[in-house]
This record gives C-alpha cells, structure tokens and sequence, in this order.
C-alpha cells in the first residue's frame, strides 16, 4: 500500500532522516514490551512539528494505510505492534517540548512524545508535582500515558493519569484537528474527549498536544517496611490502614515468591521466609505524617506484621524500594518467557484473588511470583515460563483465562493499567457486555471510517 | 408520535400512577431552570426499577420517541427540557435507591435518581466523604450531576463529579446494557465510557447505575473572610494563595454589586464600599489547617485586604457563607429575568475577566453582579434584566456573546460547569474547532442513529 511515490512524499515532508524504510529500523519497530509476535511495518516514520504530523495523517488517511503511534513503546498488551505489514509507524521522539508549566494556573502544556519522568522533573523543578509515575516513566511518554491511562505506585491517594488530563488536542482519523477541555479547572464545553481519549489506545485519534494538571507537592514523606508470616494477614493489615482513613501515597506488596527471587539476585538481605512484604509510603504536611505513621505501625502490629521498619533516611529508603523496583526485572531474568498480568480487584478481595492465583499455579504447575499495588488491588501476577514450551505455554493461557474469571467474579477487572491491546480483546465482553462491545465497535467505525488508527487493538474492527 | 395504544402499553409496563399524559403533569416538565422557551411533552414517564427503564428505553426506540432523562431539573442550560412535543420525559426519581456504600473499598454504587446531598449525608453518616457539591445538592441528582459533569464550591481542591465516576451501567439508544469502568481503583478495559458519559448532556446513553468514588473526610477545617477594597487586589490575593502551594477547600468570591445587594437583602452588615470578598476554607490535617490560616492571612494582607476576619465558630462561619449561598437567590429577585452565566478562565485571568465583564455591562447599558469560584477561576456573571424587554434582552444577548469572545481569548472557555445544551451551542465552534463540531456529530450519530437522546442538545443533529 506504501509506493514508492508516498515515501518520496514523506521525504519531502519530513527529511530523509525521519522517513525510515531499511529492514533494520523497521525491524525495530516491529514489537513492544508484551508477550506477542512482532510484526514488521512497511516504513517508520518521525514528524518533528505538529504541523507535519497533521499533514502525515492526512497523506496516510488518503492512502488508506494504517497507522501504529509509539511513544517509549513500553506498552504490555501491543498496542504499538503494528496491525500489518502494510502499517506506517509513527514515532513521537521528536514531538518533545514541554510548551509551558504554568505555576500560578498549576498546569503544563506539552508535546505528546515529553517523557513522563522528564516531565515529572521539569515541573518539580518549578516547585510543583506531577504524581502519575508508571513503571516505564523513565521510558514512557505523556501521549502514550494518556493513550493507555497509565497507572503506577501513587494511584492509591493521587489517581492515574486520567486524572490529570485537562485538555487535549488530536488529529481525527481523517487528519482534522479537534481541540477538547481547557487551562481551566472546570470545562464543560462539549463531549468530555480528554475522557474519550483516555485508554482508547491509539484507536480514536492521535494525540498532538494534552494540557497536565499539576498539583502543590506534599511536604513531607515517610516509609515503612512491614513483614508478615502470612499473606492473609498482609492483606488484612492493607484492609486496616485504609479504614483508619489513611491513604498511603503508595501502598506495595511482594510475596514469597517475588521475595526469596529478588533477594537471590540482589542479597539484600530480605526477610526469606515472610508470606509478604508492604513497603508503605505516607506523604503531606509534617505532622499528618507523623500521625499517620503512628497509625500505620498500630494497624501493622495489630495485624501480626512480624517486623515493622522505619528507614532512617532516604539512603536506607531508597535500598527497601529497591527490592520493589526488582521485582519484575529478577522474576524476568529467571525463565525465558515473562508474563506479567494485572488482574485487579477492590481491595478488600486482595487476599481472596493472592489465594487465587496461588492455587491457579498449582493446578497449571506453574511458577507465578506476586507483586503490586495493594493499595489500589492493582496486583501483577507474574507466570515465569518459557514460550518456546507450547505444553507450558498452553498451561500459562489457560491459568491467565481462570484468574480473570475469579477477577471478574470478585468485582474485579482484566486490566488495572497495562491495556487492553491484542492481548486481552477476547475477555473484554465477559467483564462488560455484548451492548458494551457493540457500542464500542459503533462508536470506533463511526470516527475511524477507514479503519486505520491501530485497528487490530482492543476491540476488533476489521472483521466486521 | 405516540399513540393510544403506547400509553396503554407504558401503563401496564409502568404502573398508571406513572404515566402523566394531563396537561398540567406535562406542563411540570416543560422547562428547567435555563432562561429558554419551554417545550410541552407528549408524556412523561417514571419507571421504578432498572428493568422498567430499559424496557421502556427499547420501546421508545422502536417507536422513534425522542427521550429527555430528567433529575432534579436543575439544569441551566437548557437540558433538561424536552426536544419537541412529540418527546418523552423520563423521570428518575423512582430511581433513587443507594444499593452499596463501601467503606472498605472507598466507593458507593448509586440509582441515577439519588440526590446528591443526600447521597453525601448518607456517605457521611458511615465516615466517609463525597465532595462534589454544585449549587444545585439539595435537588439535583447523581447521574444528572454525571451528565452534566456538576461542580461547585470545592473544585479547585477536590475536583468535580468526573473526578469521582468510577464505573458506569447505562442503556445505549436501542435499550442495550452498556458497563464501563469498575469498582478498583484502576480499570482499562475497553474504552473508557465513565469519561464519554460525563458531560455528556443526555445525548449518548440512559444512565442506570453509578459508582461512585469516595475519599476519608478531612480531619479539620477553617474559615476566613477577606475584604478588599478594589477587586484586582482580591484577585492578586487569589493567585497568591495559590502561589504559597496552598488549595483552599473553597476561595469564593463576591463582587460589589452582588455584596450590596445581598446586604440590602440580608442586612447582614457587610462591607457595601468593599470592591469584593473573598470567602475562603481550608481542610485537612489540623496542623496543616492552622499553618494553612496563617499563610493567608499573611497573603491576604500583603494583597491591601482591608479587614480579614476568622470566624470563631461554626454560627459564625455558617452566618457568613448566608452571604454568598444568598448571592443567586438575592440577585435573581432583583429584576424580572436572571441571565447567570459560567465563564471559566485561568484563575490568573480572573482580574482581566472581571473588568471585561463590568466594562461590557457599561458598554450595553446592563446590571451585571459577578460571584463565583474564584479558585478555579469560575465565575458566574450574572446579568439583571427583563426577557419581555426585547431591547434589553436583545443588549443582554450581545453582552454575553463579548463576553465569551474574550473568555476564550484568555484561555478560558464557555462553560465551567452549568453545561451547552441548547442555550450555548452556536458558540461551541468558536472555543473548539470545526474538526471537534464534526467529530462530536459523527460520534452521536453512530451511537444515536435514530436522533432520539436529546436530538437538540449540545451539537445539534437533527439538522444534518
């Protein structure tokens, strides 16, 4: 679909640098962080002005090909693979700036490709905080953030991004710009499609420009440590701190599993024979802070937590959140193939979908290490397996099957914050509904005519 | 539209008792509290379980009877009146039952038809805390609230009602049962329709069931009230506040016009040469709350407030927030005809805002008094007149749209929170762009093929 004329005009358009069409970079573009087979596209290209990537939609939008946004490309369920081989990847690296961070307003206007955690650091330089922090911010861009709703370890007490998009702009399938929300705290005018936009994963338009919301940064933190012999009363102790009305600004969990892998790989010492661990983080004015760790250790012990330990400083700190930062990175290493699910349920069914799991493993005889955000029930059981073992494989689909249904059954959902993609589209009806689904696919035909925004993603459109 | 033989067949689906076919029940429901001619219903129907509603939403659909969903009927814009004589009205307030607070879990699932303050009472009775609270609380309803994406006093710390959907059920234009969103804190599955329905006027489903997000209840809270002499000062002080990391809980302010004439109402000895007040509330930590105080004041007295006074107790404070819940209700019976309008900027803006405003009622020979939320830069100018006063009415009009103009010349937009309908639709293009006109009618029409939600609310389809 992609003639040697178009890519002459793409050249033309944006520099031959940014018009990549070698086996090699298309090779790299061809996946992303999920477990899926690549596929690779017909040309790669990178607009460096907003105006260029209008003009890019609308070229593709005549030619009838279809189009895969990637931002860091940290997505978990492909959502930047491209639908075909006749895809045109955009890429959003060199659609960087941060246009403004307004301190008296609190809010900053950026490009789609900002990095999250470089974004983070610009407006915290200006004194101010911008809270979502998913695991791929050093990587990750605001667009790809808002395209996915990215979640991360504040989502307990500050919301993910969706709660901090104020206004947004993005070019329609067709290439037409539509501008939606405002500077403004309030904004009602017209359809709410910052919303709409959130988690649509590339499918409903493409992002050229989003206003964040910022927020005053607390005053002070402070973080616990807390062991358990038993996951139960973990789970518990979780249940505990929020009926204190203490929101946590991060409320993690790992359990055995996860624990005795990152502490064979980092030796730091972890307590081996804990059921689990909460790593807890509380944050505001000083005095809140100092109540709330009060009240945090009471509910602790009441809880049987085994040990509770309070970092002296932020050195100390940092080493404890370590072993969370580990977490994924050491059960990776530890077989071939990673699959990283996030299941989530209200909290309070934590320990029912822990035991779940658990027993999931070892019906399928699986290895399955559990970590997450207790505090939000945004758990991420991880199955350690190896691809190239179809039997093992099979087993790992088949238990990844059985937990979303325990998810769905404990008022739980599919996906806390890695997406839908390809991944998971087959499950979506059993959480929703056939009206869900079909509304769905409606409202996509109607403002992708064509089908070519990232058409194979979450809800199928192309086979109907 | 509908026949004889429809009114039986709601009757022995609803009851007799809720089918209103007299004119004097019809008439009820011709008009809501915007400022526009009204429209007499063919019917208006009160279903009392969630089956009725969707059954009478497929047969209405069958019949092409265009559908107007009605809370409290508070709204401002023209909403909630029906789309010709032809339309059904449905009522929810049959609708209104509180099916689940969930302590554990921080969240509330709700019929569409609770009211919002009493859903806030009953939130609060079991500790915990919904802040959403527009003007409206004592009458408006939940899913009115969510399609109007309802604010009020406590935005700019607390958010608005988007802030706080979590999940959603409602039925599409054919009667089918759409879900989005979940009871966990994160939830990507599928398109994030929580965000689609917000703000969405009625247009694009039939809500039947909500939930709702709740939060722990702030420990402490305190009052000021400032008093200056010349407005930009008051305003300076705003942006201060905000400068100092500080978010009030409410920072409201009243102009001079709406101060006299809330005194000559009240005679509440307020301070009639002041050029405005400022009311202002701080919550949280009692440490933080009394840190908070101190910091404004501060503020305030280097911003020239001429008197800046702390109530010491709850009477007192209660005595002085008479003033500004008394601003609508004192202006309104000034003169025959209130035009309250919700023009939002930039809380930076508001000075700029203020003098446009008072030099465009010079400029039309109009009384305009100006109150509202100045921290989130949401005013509500509201214009003296009478409506049978073509002339008048006609300078009232051209006031408005100058008024718009420059609101979104400072980055502002239309409307904060008392939503388009059909009072603000001509001036949707004008903040957005002809793409988002476009975008918004090619989503409606997928989603509402037969043109019977709302058919002229917000873009209006039945012209194209």
């Amino acid at each position: 679909m992609i003639s040697e004329s178009m890519i002459k005009d793409l050249q033309k358009l944006l520099g031959e640098e940014n018009v990549m069409t070698s086996d090699a970079d298309r090779q790299s573009y061809s996946y992303d962080s999920a477990v899926l087979p690549s596929v690779i596209p017909a040309v790669v290209v990178r607009p460096t002005t907003t105006e260029q990537l209008g003009e890019l939609v609308r070229k593709f939008y005549e030619a009838g090909v279809p189009m895969t946004v990637r931002g860091g490309g940290t997505n978990l369920s492909g959502g930047t693979i491209p639908d075909s081989t006749d895809s045109a990847v955009i890429l959003t690296n060199a659609l960087n700036r941060i246009l403004e961070i307004n301190v008296n307003d609190l809010y900053a206007v950026v490009e789609p490709g900002v990095i999250t955690a470089q974004f983070a650091a610009a407006v915290a330089k200006k004194g101010l905080f911008y809270p979502p922090d998913p695991g791929s911010q050093t990587v990750s861009t605001i667009a790809g953030n808002i395209a996915e709703n990215a979640g991360g370890l504040r989502g307990l007490k500050y919301g993910v991004t969706k709660d901090y998009l104020m206004g947004i702009e993005f070019f329609d399938s067709t290439g037409a710009l539509v501008k939606s929300g405002s500077r403004t705290v309030k904004c009602v005018t017209g359809y709410n499609l910052c919303g709409l936009m959130i988690q649509s994963e590339g499918t409903l338009g493409i992002i050229s420009q989003a206003v964040m919301k910022l927020v005053p940064p607390p005053a002070a933190q402070r973080a616990l440590m807390a062991v358990f012999a038993d996951m139960q009363d973990a789970a518990d102790a979780v249940a505990g701190i929020i009926a204190a009305h203490i929101l946590p600004c991060t409320l993690e969990f790992l359990d055995n599993k996860t624990i005795t892998r990152v502490d064979d790989f980092t030796h730091a010492g972890l307590p081996r024979d804990a059921g689990a661990i909460l790593l807890i983080e509380v944050d505001g004015h000083p005095a809140q802070v100092a109540e709330d760790v009060e009240k945090v250790e009471q509910v602790l012990k009441k809880n049987k937590a085994t040990e509770v330990h309070v970092p002296k400083d932020e050195a100390e700190k940092t080493k404890l959140w370590e072993a969370r930062r580990q977490a994924l990175p050491v059960l990776a290493r530890a077989r071939p193939t990673t699959v990283l699910e996030d299941a989530t349920v209200p909290r309070s069914q934590i320990p029912a979908m822990v035991k779940a799991v658990n027993d999931i493993a070892a019906k399928y005889k699986l290895e399955v290490g559990t970590f997450g955000h207790a505090g939000d029930g945004n758990l991420h059981p991880t199955f350690l397996c190896d691809k190239r073992d179809a039997d093992e494989f099979r087993r790992v689909e088949e238990a990844v099957d059985e937990m979303f249904d325990i998810a769905i059954k404990l008022n739980g959902t599919l996906s806390g914050e890695h997406g839908i993609g390809t991944a998971k589209a087959k499950w979506m009806e059993k959480e929703t509904s056939k009206g869900t689904i079909e509304y769905s696919r409606r409202l996509r035909n109607a403002l992708d005519p064509k089908h070519l925004l990232n058409p194979t993603k979450m809800v199928d459109i192309l086979g109907k």
